[in-house]
C-alpha cells in the first residue's frame, strides 16, 4: 500500500499523519514544491509585522520530523508535472537536479492548495508588488523592507489579510491606503457591520479608498504611483496585492479530474475526487456550507487541516467524514476583532430565506470591569427560528461569542435556544445574561413574540416610500437634541405610559433608544396599551446614525 | 392582577420586568428587607479589591429606576412575616418604622435568596468574622481594612468567593492563608484538576491548610488566631468565612411550600411551587442538571437572572420554561482562569456513567502568538459518546473554551462531533485545530477507535494492585532522565518502531510522553503492530508528576 500526497503544507501533512496513525506499513510519500513546508500561512501578516520574530516559529515541523515521528517521506523542490491516474504513476520534477521521474502510487492525496490572483494591469509584474502566500514571499517583503525603508505602502483589498497585513505595516511606522473594488471593507461582513470596521479604521488614521479599483502600478522598475479607475493616483513605495486566491488545479483538471464552485476540486464528503483512489483536501478542495448544503469554495487553514484528516483517514480505512463549514472567520486589526459565520444577510436573501435581523450592542463584561461594547448582527429564519448566520465587530470576547454562535449553530439552535445556555459568569468574563443570551432574547422576541424590529436600511425605505409612520425617540430630551432619527417625536421613555393615549393605534410606529433595550421596552408598552404594528430599530440610535450618513 | 415579589435582586427584579414587559396594567410590587437592591453580587470581591471604585456600579438600579422604567414598586427594608397563601395576603413590616401592615396579591413571587453558612464554632459572632453575601457586609469588610489596617486573614472555603477574595485581599497587601475541609481546594473540581489551581496558589506564596476545619475564632472583642481541628493556630487580623451558602426558605416553609434539594423551594418547570399562584426562583429554588434531569441546588446570578425571567413570564400568561443547569462555574484568581460545567469525575460516576477521562493540554493560540498552556480534563460517557462534564484550569482563553463546551453539551453532542465544529481560526485567537477540537479527537479515539487512555491513578492502581505492566517513556533520554515514571523504560518515539518487536504483545503496555501527542503516537504504532492492550497515559508525563507526590 503506497500513498502519495503533493503538497506539504496543512491539507497534505494532515493528510500524512491521520493515514500514518491508521496504517504503520504503509509507505507514504509527499511532494512539494515550495522550500517550506508544513508552514502557518495564517502568522505570515505577524511575522512581517515583526509579531513573530523568529521564522522557525512559522515552520515548526521539517522533513526530518515527518521521517521521524510518522515515518513519511517529504520532498521538498519537487513539482509534479503530469498524474496518469489510468496506471497510477505521476511524472514528477526535482526542481534542483532538474531530474525528472516517475512515482506510483496506490492511493493519491492531491493538496495543490491557492495562489494568489494576479489581476491583469499593467506593472502587476513589478518586484514591489507583493502576493502574500507562502513563507518564500513573506521574505521577500521583510527584505524589501529592510533594504528599502518604504515609507508608505498600498494594499489592495480589505479581507483579512489586507486588514492584518494594515496593521503589520502601520506598526512597523508604513503608511498604509486600502484600496476596495467594493463600496465597503471586508467582504465577509454585511456593508450595515463594515461601516462599524471603517469607523475604527478612520479613526486609526487610515488611509482608504472604497469603491475603486487599481487600473495600473507606475513606476520605472519599482512601481512607485498606483493608479485607480477614478483617475485618483496614490504614492506607494510598495503594493500589497491581497485581492483573495484561486485553487491550483491545473494538475487535476488535466487529470480529467472534475471541477467544481469556483474552479475547486470537487470532492463528496469523504474527499474521493471523481477518479478512484484520487482525494484532494485543502484549499485546492471545494467545501460546503453546513446550513446550505451547497458547494463554496473558503480556503481556510482550519478547514484544510479537518480535510486532510479525513483524506488521510479514508484512504487507510476509516470513516471520518467531512461535514462542511459554516464559512467562519475572524481577525484582528489594531484592538479590533472582526468576526463572522454562517450566512450575512444578503445570503440569506439570496437563498431564499425571509431572514429576521438583529443588531444586539452590549459590552463583553460588565463596564465596571473594563468591558468594552461589541455589536453583534445576527440573522435568523423567519420561519424555522434557526440562527443563520452572525457577524460581530468589538474588541475583548468577540472571538468567545462567535464560536457559542458557531457552536449552537452547527446543532441547528433556534432562537429561543440561546437564552437557556448556562453560560460561564464572573464579572472578569461575561456579563450576568451574556451578550449570546440577549441575541437570543431579541431575536426570540421579535420571531415569536411579536416585538419585530426594523434595520435603519428598511425604515429609510418605509419613509421615503412614503408610508406615515410615527416615530418615537424614547431617550431622555437631552439625547434627542443632540442627534435624532430626521422624522422622529421625542417621548422619553417614562412619558410613553401617559402619552401614548394621545397617538394613533392604527399608525405604524415605530421606537427607539440609544442601543435598543429601551426601545424595546416603549414598544411593549405600546403593544400593551393596543398599538397595531410597533418596530423597535435594530440597535437603535447608536446603530442608526452609523449607517445613516 | 397584581403580583408581589418577595426579595429584589436577581431573581425578583427579573421577574418583575418580565411581568411588566407581558402585561403593562397589572400591579406589580417588590419588598426587600435589604438597604441594597439589584446589586451584583458577584462583583463585591472586586469592591472590596478597589478594582471596583465605585460603589454605584454594584447598584445601578435603585427603587426610582424600576418606578420610571417598569413601573414597578420597589419597598426597601420591608421584611415579609408571614405568607397567607390561604387569603392570599402578605404580613410585612417595615423595618424603618416598624408598622406591620397586610398586603394582597393575585400571584406572588418568593425570590429570598440565600444566606451564608454560619459555621456553630466559639467566636463565629465576633465583628471581625465576615461573611459576604450583600453590599452592606462588603462594606463592613472595606471599612474594616481601612479602619483596622489588617495584615494577615484566613479565608475559610476555597469554592469561588473564598479563592476570588485571596486575589483582592492581597492585592490590597493583606497576607491570606486559606483553610479548607476538603484534601483540595476548589470543590467543584476533581481532585486531579485542583492540584494544578494550588501548585499555582503556592507560587503566588499563598498559604493553604488543606484537609483541617476551623474549631475556634480566639481573641477578646476580635479574633486574633483561628484554631484548627489539627492543633493547629493561625495568627489573623479578621476571618472571612466563605464554606457556602443555603437559601432562605423560613417564610415559605411556614407557608406549607414543599421543599427540595438541600433545602431549597422545589419549582417545576414554570419555576411553581406546590401551592398555587406562588412561584419561587433565585437562589432560594431548586434547580435542576441539564444532563441528569435530577433536581440539584446551584445558587448563582445567571441562573437567578433565568429563573426570574421565566417566573415573570409565567405569572403574566407566558410560556417561557426552565431548562435546567449544567452546573457551570468560573473564576478569575490572579491570572489563573478555573472554569467547569457539567458532572466531575466522581458525579458521573455517582450517577452510574462508565467515564472516560481525558487531560488535553494545549497552548490557547500559537506559542508564537503568546498562546499559554491550559488543562483541559472532558469527561465523557463509553456507552453514548456524549460529554458529560468539562473542567479547565489555564490563563487565557479558557472562558472561550468552557462556553463552547457548554453550548455542545447542552445540544447533545458527542465526542465526535466537536472536531466537525467550524471555530474561528486566526493566529490572535486559536491555534488552526482549537484545544476544544483536539479534546474532541482524543475521547473520539478512546472510546470509538481503540486508543485508550489511562489516568495517572488508575495507572497506579495497576501497578500497586500487582499487574505485570510495560511502561513506556516515549520522550527523548534527556526527558526521561529528569523524570519519568517509576517503573518505566526508555525508548523514544523514533526508535519505537524498530524496537517494538522486542516487546511481548501480550502484556499490557503504557506509553507516554510529555503531554500525550507523541504518547498516543507510540500507542498507534504499538497497535498497529498487533499489540493487545495499549494505553496512553491521559495528560502524559506533565500531568503524572502533577498527581503523583
Amino acid at each position: 500500500m503506497k500513498t502519495v500526497i503533493i503538497g506539504a503544507v496543512a491539507g497534505g501533512t494532515s493528510a500524512a499523519a491521520k493515514a500514518r496513525r491508521n496504517a504503520e506499513n504503509a509507505e507514504i510519500k509527499i511532494f512539494d514544491m515550495d522550500y517550506d513546508i508544513s508552514y502557518s500561512g495564517c502568522g505570515l501578516p505577524y511575522y512581517i509585522g515583526e509579531e513573530i520574530g523568529d521564522r522557525g516559529d512559522l515552520t515548526p515541523r521539517n522533513a526530518e520530523f515527518f521521517k521521524k515521528k510518522y515515518n513519511v517521506d517529504v520532498f521538498r523542490r519537487h513539482e509534479v508535472l503530469k498524474i496518469n491516474a489510468e496506471d497510477k504513476v505521476l511524472t514528477i520534477k526535482n526542481l534542483d537536479t532538474n531530474d525528472i521521474f516517475n512515482e506510483s502510487y496506490d492511493k493519491l492525496v492531491i493538496a495543490t492548495g491557492a495562489k494568489p490572483i494576479v489581476p491583469n494591469i499593467l506593472g502587476a509584474e513589478k518586484s514591489n508588488v507583493f502576493y502574500l502566500r507562502n513563507v518564500k514571499q513573506a521574505d521577500k517583503i521583510k527584505e524589501y523592507i529592510q533594504t528599502h525603508n518604504p515609507k508608505s505602502a498600498v494594499i489592495v483589498g480589505t479581507g483579512f489579510i489586507g486588514l492584518e497585513m494594515t496593521e503589520n505595516l502601520e506598526d512597523l511606522g508604513i503608511k498604509v491606503t486600502l484600496v476596495e473594488r467594493l463600496s465597503q471593507v471586508t467582504p465577509g461582513l454585511d456593508k450595515d457591520m463594515s461601516v462599524y470596521v471603517e469607523r475604527y479604521l478612520k479613526s486609526k488614521d487610515i488611509n482608504m479608498v472604497l469603491g475603486d479599483s487599481v487600473v495600473e502600478l507606475k513606476g520605472e522598475a519599482l512601481v512607485k504611483q498606483v493608479v485607480l479607475q477614478s483617475g485618483k493616483v496614490i504614492d506607494a513605495d510598495f503594493v500589497i496585492m491581497s485581492i483573495g486566491v484561486k485553487p491550483n488545479v491545473k494538475l487535476a483538471e488535466e487529470a480529467g479530474i472534475e471541477l467544481g464552485s469556483n474552479g475547486s476540486i470537487k470532492v463528496n464528503t469523504k474527499m474521493m475526487t471523481n477518479i478512484e483512489d484520487i482525494y484532494a483536501c485543502g484549499d485546492c478542495a471545494e467545501s460546503y456550507s453546513v446550513i446550505t448544503k451547497k458547494p463554496s469554495y473558503r480556503p481556510l487553514g482550519s478547514t484544510a487541516n479537518k480535510m486532510g484528516r479525513i483524506a488521510g483517514d479514508q484512504l487507510s480505512g476509516g470513516n471520518l467524514e467531512f461535514r462542511g463549514i459554516l464559512g467562519t472567520g475572524i481577525f484582528k486589526i489594531f484592538d479590533m476583532t472582526v468576526a463572522q459565520t454562517g450566512l450575512t444577510e444578503r445570503e440569506a436573501i439570496g437563498e431564499g430565506y425571509e431572514p429576521v435581523i438583529c443588531h444586539n450592542i452590549k459590552p463583553d463584561k460588565p463596564e465596571y470591569y473594563h468591558g468594552k461594547e461589541m455589536v453583534i448582527k445576527a440573522i435568523a429564519d423567519k420561519n424555522t427560528g434557526k440562527l443563520l448566520g452572525v457577524q460581530i465587530v468589538g474588541y475583548t470576547g468577540v472571538d468567545k461569542r462567535i464560536d457559542v454562535f458557531i457552536t449552537a449553530i452547527t446543532f441547528g439552535a433556534k432562537v429561543e435556544d440561546l437564552f437557556h445556555l448556562d453560560l460561564a459568569y464572573a464579572p472578569p468574563f461575561s456579563t450576568t445574561k451574556d451578550p449570546v443570551a440577549y441575541t437570543g432574547m431579541i431575536l426570540d422576541n421579535a420571531i415569536n413574540r411579536g416585538r419585530e424590529l426594523i434595520t435603519p436600511d428598511e425604515l429609510n425605505k418605509l419613509i421615503n416610500n412614503g408610508n406615515d409612520v410615527t416615530v418615537i425617540d424614547a431617550r431622555v430630551n437631552k439625547q434627542y437634541e443632540e442627534s435624532h432619527v430626521d422624522s422622529a417625536i421625542n417621548i422619553p421613555h417614562d412619558q410613553i405610559r401617559k402619552k401614548a393615549d394621545k397617538l394613533d393605534k392604527e399608525k405604524i410606529v415605530i421606537t427607539y433608544c440609544n442601543k435598543g433595550v429601551t426601545g424595546n421596552a416603549a414598544q411593549n408598552i405600546l403593544i400593551n396599551k393596543g398599538f397595531k404594528k410597533v418596530y423597535n430599530i435594530s440597535g437603535g440610535h447608536k446603530n442608526y446614525k452609523e449607517q445613516i450618513k
